[in-house]
């Protein structure tokens, strides 16, 4: 391929609109467009990379057992219906109709199609287990698409659905598979990818874990431990905090503090430490708008996704109104209206005496103790883990916290699915059973994104050569000189004739703005030939990453950049590990 | 692969609602499932056919500079606004609201995608041509689905789009494009495959070829001439008919004819010659409901496309209600009610007197001469071509008809949609100009649905070797017997293990349940492993369309196998035609 024939176009300016680097980066050089709200499509640079992270995933899916099939993008709500998420899924479930008015959905995500494929095929326990995959378009209306191609509305991805008969088959498969995710980030050149413990979210099912590629910029909290295994999404990372009581309680005053409607304001004004304070957060059920509050100790934030998994309902932060139950700014475990339901958090456990909202305007309450005052209380864990909490796996102090980007996800589902469809397979003794069910989901696009934006500089990508558009990229610094030309016209045939992917600059243009556009189009191999080089009998051989840069002469050029090739692609595969 | 472990059932009885032979073996051979209306899931076997038509496609297409792109699937109304199909498509196009509120369409082909992405990159004459394609889902909302993959709703097509300078350039890369697909479909082994002219429909742009399929059960007419190369859709096939005018004119009479309301019956009545008569069709503009009548010869029947064509808008068949400005059974075109828009068939031309209804309940004219009668007659082509008539292209009647599935189409768009969407480039002289675009479209689901269509036998498909799901498939008839086994086992590995795309059947079941099977499944080339052919050291090697049954000893069986495997890929690849 030739860079004057190479459909989209490189931009020296970062667009406006693009507050990561990654998504700045493949707008600029070419790799995607902008259609609509959390919708582009690929340029050929950008199909080029996809269709590679398409190929490893395919090879490592096929390795374990994994059948390629394909499910529609449009499906009847029936399906949906039979699951119980057409009704329970919010909006980014897109619900439409056709011309005859039947109810369709857009496929967010494909269990409903998979067990109807097979529901008929697993009907003997002879047949498990097995896995079947696809790669489809997707499409969830996310409320708020940003970041370029990590968090968009339609995106491909490779789902897996594998079937058994028994939990313990598909722990093992779950095993399995969960090597192979590995595997597959190796092979796409980003090893450094960690799997932690995550939240099931509308999956069902117990068991999950992601796959996240660490960077400032992610959207996910990652919680890890510095002393042991331990990773976990903040959303389903477990926090321990152990409030010693010293049994010192204080008589419980009703006290006046004006305009004190924060936790600061607060401990300010009554000169009390923050971490004997309540702090109070307050939700709404989406279903009947009423009131759930959680309180966390003040120096802990609620997590959102811990406290709807104990709802067992989606909840969203609180608007609160005049009439509300509620007295904004003072709000407190005593003496709260029962028309609130209110959760206590596990921070909040063992304090001898706190300071909390006396649910009237103006007043707090101090030397509150709520096994005394409230009663029996039930402590539950939704406050956010904190850096430097207690590891929940091997108990030291020695927890950090950092941002991820997701890349990938596996989930162990049970029977959610095969029951509510009533799939069922008849076991050795002719007994009606259930299949246990997994599912395994990988982004295409954010992959390719993520991998960018962990590895790039800020002139371009730095494309790991086995998902790189093309492995090497000769420029021509000048066309008009003959020997130039011919230099690189032989070598960019000869390297293509040995099957190396070459893009070819032989563009009339100067030498900085090829080499910029060198670096947004990220080819791990440069060759560079121009007239100078060529005094010496020479051309030079840069690597995007930096790491080589040498001048070679002409007639080792080809050999130098083969064993190049090689040398980076065995560097990647030296990474990956091999299956236990 | 073992048979034992591949996702997907087959059945020995017909399924009930499947009206063509390939849908049937299709379904009954475990290839894809029921989802909805319109809507099937791709099991593994399917799968592996789509995948290598793909494949074919994509070798070619990058053949002839094509690049590959992605598309998304969804996309702002306002893009399709733009083009103006928004609102001139009908209902195929699947038009929905996100959570926004926002307007969205579901992608049934993406011409206006295609200039949204290179409308900046193509911006200077020297970018052009260029081609992109894409692989991607497409929906639309087909009123009747039927015969399987051929007529569905969600499909997988590639979508090709090319973009160039002038009128001239398009038709030149437009010829290679025709050479491409011919040689896509000899590729994948069907050869016989006919490109003629069509109708543009919704596309727009004037000159437009169908690739076809010839098969009873196809859903179009294509009328072909048997002395030259004249084909066309039937759709887009101009009639020729002369009547030669005898200047015997008679005069014009208003007779009564009771309960003649077809022509059968006025001309039994009036002993007269069908092909003197006059036939009226009556159509209803979709729009408004106005009357459209196509007059027709008595003996030929109206061509809807072509009508269609001549309205400039959509139309229907009309439903005369008692307040319309026409007497149903009677109508013709001397004396109509001046609410109706005529149209006379060329078939009408030259004839010196006819009968035709006189628009009033009961009565027919004789005599009529439209010119006479009428004034300036303004003949249309309008009627359907018949067997044996004359061929526009030679002259000699030399027309019949056949019926054929249309596996691909390729449009000269002319500006139609870079004009609509402003997309310009400056020429040499710094002009700016509207590119003028070519489209080139297959449909991948239906092209696998119509090679087994037009190659099967009453036990299943016969996959031609080079998109077959396997190319090779073990049966094991006794896997009890340990030579036997023995033998299918080391045959099997051998075979995998030389690239050979192996199916093994080594179930213990009956050799008729597992033959049946192996006719379904349909690799063209099957070895039989038995105890009896293993008592003359042999085993026997059939292909499914059964031009070989040979017994082959065992030490021989594996190069057997290879050579045939190269033998029936050579045979593919002899009847691919160089590009010119």
């Amino acid at each position: 391929m030739k860079v004057s024939k190479l459909v989209g176009q490189r931009f020296k300016e970062k667009p406006a609109d693009c507050v990561i680097d990654s998504h700045a980066l493949m707008i600029r050089g070419g790799y995607m467009k902008y259609v609509g709200n959390g919708i582009y499509s690929e340029f050929p640079t950008l199909k080029r990379i996809t269709a590679k992270i398409e190929a490893i995933i395919r090879k490592e899916m096929n390795m374990i057992d994994g059948q390629e099939v394909l499910f529609p993008v449009v499906m009847p709500a029936e399906l949906w219906e039979e699951s119980g998420r057409y009704e329970s899924v919010g909006n980014e479930l897109v619900r439409l109709r056709d011309r005859n008015d039947a109810k369709l959905v857009l496929g967010m995500t494909h269990e409903e199609a998979a067990v109807q494929l097979v529901r008929e095929y697993g009907q003997s326990y002879n047949k498990y287990p097995f896995m079947i995959y696809q790669f489809q378009r997707k499409f969830r209306d996310e409320a708020r698409p940003r970041a370029g191609m990590i968090r968009v509305r339609e995106f491909t991805m490779k789902d897996a659905y594998s079937f058994h008969t028994s939990q313990e088959d598909l722990e093992k498969y779950y095993d399995v598979c969960y090597q192979a995710y590995h595997r597959i980030f190796q092979k796409a050149g980003i090893p450094e990818v960690i799997s932690v413990a995550s939240d099931s979210g509308m999956m069902g099912g117990s068991v999950s874990h992601e796959y996240m590629l660490l960077t400032p910029v992610g959207e996910d909290s990652i919680v890890i431990c510095n002393e042991c295994d331990y990773r976990a999404n903040m959303e389903a990372a477990e926090n321990i905090v152990k409030n010693e009581s010293k049994g010192e309680l204080e008589e419980l005053q009703c006290i006046e503090t004006p305009n004190c409607k924060t936790i600061d304001d607060v401990c300010c004004f009554l000169h009390s430490d923050v971490k004997k304070s309540c702090k109070a957060v307050v939700y709404q059920k989406n279903a009947d708008d009423s009131f759930v509050v959680a309180f966390v100790r003040g120096d802990y934030e609620v997590n959102e996704t811990k406290l709807r998994n104990l709802v067992g309902e989606d909840i969203h932060p609180a608007e609160i109104t005049e009439d509300a139950p509620l007295v904004a700014g003072y709000i407190g475990p005593y003496n709260i209206s029962d028309k609130v339901t209110f959760y206590c958090d596990t921070t909040l456990k063992g304090l001898d005496a706190i300071v909390a909202g006396a649910n009237k305007e103006g007043y707090h309450y101090t030397g509150l103790n709520l096994e005394r005052d409230l009663g029996n209380v039930e402590y539950v864990d939704i406050a956010k883990v904190k850096e430097g909490s207690v590891c929940p796996c091997c108990g030291k102090p020695a927890i950090t916290i950092k941002r991820g980007i997701e890349v990938g996800n596996i989930f162990q589902l049970g029977t959610k699915y095969t029951k509510a469809m009533n799939m069922q397979y008849s076991d050795e003794n002719g007994e009606l059973k259930y299949p246990v069910m997994g599912c395994y989901g990988i982004g295409v696009g954010r992959m390719a994104a993520s991998i960018c934006e962990a590895h790039h500089d800020e002139y371009g990508p730095i494309w790991p050569i086995s998902i790189a558009p093309w492995e090497v990229e000769i420029c021509c610094l000048r066309v008009d000189d003959e020997e130039t030309k011919t230099t690189a016209d032989k070598l960019y045939k000869d390297l293509q004739n040995a099957g190396v992917e070459v893009i070819y600059d032989d563009r009339d243009i100067r030498p900085g703005a090829m080499f910029s556009e060198a670096d947004l189009i990220a080819a791990p191999i440069r060759v560079v030939v121009s007239p100078r080089n060529l005094k010496e009998s020479a051309v030079e051989i840069v690597t995007r990453d930096k790491r080589v840069k040498e001048m070679i002469p002409v007639n080792e050029a080809f050999d130098f950049v083969t064993n190049l090739k090689e040398k980076l692609f065995a560097e990647i595969e030296s990474k990956v590990e091999p299956y236990k």
